[in-house]
């Protein structure tokens, strides 16, 4: 079998080790470089070009190599019939979780409230809050959000999640469905976006929901950018309603160089780096999934269309 | 029996609460309203002025609000047989660990490169580094040191901690001792100071410590002041030996208008804030010393004036 990786060129050097390593005798074939295009059994891509994917005649399955299978979905071309598969891996996990913690310390502890003091000068201590009392709300409930759910909750923060469907997570107050949002937005002073991105969620961080949340919350987003709308973001910051924000996504990447938002006294902007796949596990997981296929299992995180991820 | 609490003026609202609450039926007088002083037995201090202490003629202890007793010791004057008692108490550790991970991930995750990056409307990924692979170095194993390591390898870093005897913590590796000092250091992208203040500790952030990092390793400061030597800082940050730094303390505080570590861009800097003493939780650790004596054993965490800590 042929796998055919398609990303941006600079990560070849990473990935191709990587790949040849837990795909060992498997040719892996590098994007541009496509070859006799009816060898090619699985894809593993970021962003394929419109309409590529439809011409390989023997494609069993695509890969996704981030989080979100939105990139995939968009191509509208794409053979329907094949399963398509999120990225689900150790390595994404744990930067995904050092990410959240390190946004919701920040702003637990202050620290945007200190810059702002340092440039006057000003030396003047804020009585912490403890963490018990400092109310976390994750939106969406699978790998990702339960990983960062748990280990907040471990740090004493009174942790509380929400998903589309009934969940479960050791420590976290889990709440769905519609009127779930509104209860636990309610009690969010510190609220962190990891939905997937589908018609139900897209342009779901607007002022309607901001306007739920305690005044004077947070927002985290390292969701995807059309999560957010941003003038609804400035416009909440601005009244209050939001106290600060950390964004790590945009709805136009890279982000305007005429956005308010790079450097927004309010705002900690990351250029979506919050966590990214790291190719040695993310080889194994492809690999592992490859090998249940091969053996007519059905692969594992597949992407259910009728919800959207 | 009879307790004096001196602290800044501002704490008595919260503190006297507390304090009644855990040492219910026993008088707690707030400084300066000191009354008798035949009637006073304990005393629960900030930065108590020169003599006074040695008034007291019925003095049994002396309890510091602080994890630090270099305030008390410094009052030359004071009864130098009465045991001081170091603050440790769960509400002051855990606000530490919480402001070390924060520290810790907040140079791991390169959030000042972004913030530069981001002052120049550049949107690059700055590739993350693995937890395991960031070898993080606490100097000292008390009960903040400790806690803060066993978090931080909970969060996969690759930790390591030094103290001036063995010590033993799960999951990370423990130095000891002037050889075993040199060796950490050599092993530390980004160093930790939770030493306590002593005569062998002053002064220990300086050049000499500093060329014995990797090159471009991060410092934190969450000790005192009195434990860096700011222009050696300055000097290494400049040069390049150490890439950044998130200082809490200072040589002289409040920080003096003139200093550029108010808005150094390769600096973090709070005023004296890492952690606060919780009036709840240090009343209750005060109350049970203080029944201990009581019942004629030794009071806890006794400050042992050889060691100086």
């Amino acid at each position: 079998m042929t796998l055919l990786f398609k990303s941006d060129i600079e990560r070849h050097d990473t990935w191709l080790p990587a790949l040849q390593k837990h795909l060992a005798g498997r040719e892996v074939r590098l994007w541009p470089e496509v070859g006799e295009k009816a060898d090619i059994e699985y894809a593993l891509v970021w962003e394929p070009p419109e309409g590529f994917l439809a011409t390989l005649p023997n494609l069993k399955a695509i890969f996704s190599i981030g989080a979100g299978i939105d990139h995939i979905i968009a191509d509208r071309k794409r053979p329907a019939h094949l399963p398509v598969v999120r990225m689900v891996e150790d390595g994404l996990t744990a930067g995904m979780t050092e990410f959240v913690l390190m946004q919701v310390l920040y702003h637990h502890r202050f620290m945007l409230d200190f810059r702002a003091q340092a440039a006057q000068r000003l030396w003047r201590e804020i009585p912490a809050i403890p963490a018990g009392d400092r109310r976390v709300g994750i939106l969406g409930l699978g790998v990702l959000g339960r990983d960062a759910a748990a280990k907040l909750a471990t740090l004493g923060f009174d942790v509380a999640g929400w998903s589309r469907t009934p969940k479960e997570v050791a420590g976290v107050a889990c709440y769905h469905g519609a009127e779930g949002l509104d209860a636990m937005l309610a009690r969010s002073d510190i609220l962190v976006c990891l939905l997937p991105l589908t018609s139900e969620t897209r342009g779901i961080l607007n002022a309607q929901l901001f306007a739920k949340l305690p005044r004077g919350a947070c927002l985290i987003n390292v969701g995807r950018g059309a999560h957010q709308v941003e003038t609804d973001i400035l416009a909440a910051l601005d009244s209050g309603q939001l106290k600060e924000a950390s964004l790590d996504v945009f709805e136009t990447e890279p982000l305007p160089a005429d956005s308010p938002l790079w450097e927004h006294p309010r705002v900690v902007m990351t250029p979506h780096i919050a966590s990214m796949t790291v190719p040695d596990t993310a080889a194994r997981s492809v690999a592992e999934n490859i090998a249940r296929i091969e053996a007519g299992q059905p692969p594992l995180n597949v992407v259910d269309f009728e919800r959207g991820y």
